[in-house]
């Protein structure tokens, strides 16, 4: 197997507080990833919206461009816009050629830095925001998952932040109490504390960072916050929904820190679990017993920790039986994995590394999810190496200690409650 | 801007007939795509779902391997199967680290060649068929695209082939007809003729031709026949969901050959429409007048020529004005884009064929692509250099002559009919 020369990734602290990960790649493209460390989670309570709304109401003009003008200046680069805003984080992506990285980066820093936030806009978004609300109505699956989420992880007694138990469109009463005075409050949080830049591109690392260090000049500080994940164990819900055709079930149980020994084992055990054709879940559900079309498991990071989640759809009928497999599969993973098992999914991860260190966009935003989840870039070639030393054992003896069955919440939505 | 070296690529008629382009690339991946011109389109009337359910029954076991070792061997491999059954052409897709390239190959020719075909595993297959339907009654949007597909291109009278009226999944009256008989008589339609097969991988081009011709020695010819898709211009319908929040809209109307001179001229229009935030439909539907969430047009392929498709979800009150503002946008095209908006166009779509050259596995599916739509693979280069080529002179040229306002069919879905 040919193994590519590792890029060198470059992380600095730049003058200002930023920290930016660089990594340099032969090829006409630039791809960029900015994360700042505010999220739907950080909606102040009775708020709930605002993140997604402020993030929204940036790109209505920035730098002395109004909307229109701003919105021309971003397609004349022919750079293609990204990120959005998620539970912890916001995250601005843009992505283009390279002679137009100089100038897609001062867009970018207008946004953050001096942007216009017209008032006459406020409605319009607010009301976008509000028939996002309402089209989840009409997914089942993304409204079960937006339903566990808040079951699974009620807000804090006390916290000033609304946290995950809320859409990042937020609510209509959140919606409602939005106003120009508590977004531009809410803007003070954006700064260069906890945010992270990742790039890549064909150019002189030197070049690059005096680059960035001009162009976010004069940023403030901003807040890094975490909001902690209270995870509610054991719990049992159903969502009624009679027009529905399938029960949608969701399952939540404690996973692993992302920081601690245990996290390539875990996801070892998920890729098992989850990660291709042969894997537990569609074995057991799709292939063997035909109960559902869509069956999956994965993880899930909020508050710094790792959650499992599970998803089935199926037809009401089944769903029971269903609920029964997925169940009896997460009870029993602590008797581990067998030899084939193990290899099958430990290639399948690798397999995964390297792809996913391919594209540009997913590379750049590669390099700030390295940043904020383990807080530090991990390079290819090492992760590859990690996976290559990791052993059945070693998986084993983590799964023998790991019982997420015994905490699984569940949540189902459907025409009529599953009964058990 | 640098400009990294084009990669060549190598097409062949192999011996036996199957048709393969190759592109050498540097890096441990290498992506295999394999697309037969066998599709849904092709179900014989009142067999709807016999494509889409061959394709799931080709995995469950080849070439000696019941349907657990099949899976397990290419989990094995980790790789990751790709693919699945569109209106004209069922795809079989698989990517991983270089060295597994002859195992991967060796699967996909058992796939193909020596499939074990378990009559039992028939009636799970349909099952599951029949809940991914029940899933599209249950997603307003995904309901609406196929209801648009059925009454916009209704099949040829007289016509053996199904054509694009109903899902890959089929019709609950089709699954319920299929049986080993019909199933197995349907994959003599699989073969090397009109098959093509695209793979980018570091290896040697001589060595690779050599393995493929070896790896599909003894397939058979098959039939490669175009469904011809008859447009209805004109229709408006309406689909009654008594409990959507939201209105969905589906406009579908004529477009250009993607072999004809005015491909590129209307892909730049297109763009110009629907490819970024200063697009005319995102700016008029929702950053103007916030009439609806998610707004978008874009080309679609059937029977070799070309269409363009729209949809808008708006809320009830709203749909309305939604449709009229849609309706105005395609019917002031003729008049001709701007410079700018020529300008920022051509740069957009410029950069998406950087991007969209860039991964392996989107790369693969690319020169399938290519020879099936425009009978050559179109190298990145030389697209960039059209484009360059293009003037604002040939878009409008082209765009004077193009009415696609004038024989739209609309059909919508929702709580209430839209009047007018």
């Amino acid at each position: 197997m040919t193994l590519t020369a590792a890029p060198a990734t470059h992380v600095w602290t730049l003058e200002g507080g930023l920290t930016a990960a660089f990594e340099r790649r032969k090829g006409p493209g630039f791809a960029l990833d900015l994360r700042v460390p505010v999220g739907s989670a950080h909606d102040p309570v009775g708020l709930e919206g605002l993140a997604g709304v402020l993030e929204e109401w940036l790109y209505k003009g920035a730098g002395g461009r109004d909307a229109r003008q701003f919105q021309d200046a971003l397609d004349d680069l022919g750079v293609r816009r990204g990120g959005g805003v998620g539970p912890e984080a916001t995250r601005f992506g843009v992505s283009g050629l390279t002679a137009d990285l100089p100038a897609a980066l001062a867009l970018v820093a207008d946004l953050l830095l001096r942007p216009a936030l017209p008032s006459e806009e406020l409605p319009i978004l607010a009301d976008l925001a509000r028939q996002d609300l309402e089209g989840l109505e009409d997914s089942p699956p993304d409204l079960l998952a937006t339903e566990a989420r808040r079951l699974a992880f009620p807000r804090a007694p006390g916290s000033p932040f609304a946290g995950y138990a809320h859409p990042a469109s937020g609510t209509p009463e959140g919606l409602a109490r939005l106003d120009v005075g508590n977004l531009r409050g809410f803007l003070d949080r954006y700064g260069t504390r906890g945010s992270l830049l990742g790039l890549v591109a064909d150019a002189d690392p030197a070049e690059v960072r005096t680059l960035l260090e001009r162009t976010f000049a004069g940023w403030g500080l901003g807040a890094d916050e975490t909001v902690p994940a209270l995870f509610r164990p054991g719990l049992r819900a159903h969502v009624p929904y009679p027009e529905a055709e399938q029960t949608h079930l969701s399952l939540t149980a404690p996973g692993v820190s992302p920081r601690g020994p245990d996290w390539l084992a875990w996801q070892v055990a998920l890729t098992a679990l989850s990660g291709g054709s042969a894997s537990r879940l569609f074995h057991a559900v799709r292939e063997e017993r035909g109960l559902a079309y869509s069956v999956m498991a994965s993880s899930v990071l909020l508050g710094g920790q790792g959650f499992l989640t599970a998803y089935a759809g199926s037809t009401p009928e089944r769903a029971p039986e269903t609920l029964e497999v997925l169940l009896a599969e997460l009870a029993r993973l602590p008797q581990g994995l067998t030899g084939a098992e193990f290899g099958r999914a430990r290639r399948g991860l690798t397999a995964s590394v390297v792809f996913g260190a391919e594209s540009l966009r997913a590379r750049a935003s590669g390099l700030t999810r390295d940043l904020a989840v383990f807080g530090h870039v991990r390079p290819v070639a090492q992760l590859r190496a990690q996976l290559a030393a990791l052993t059945l054992e070693d998986v084993n003896a983590f799964l023998a200690g790991y019982h997420p069955a015994a905490q699984v919440t569940r949540v189902t939505l459907g025409p009529q409650e599953l009964v058990g």
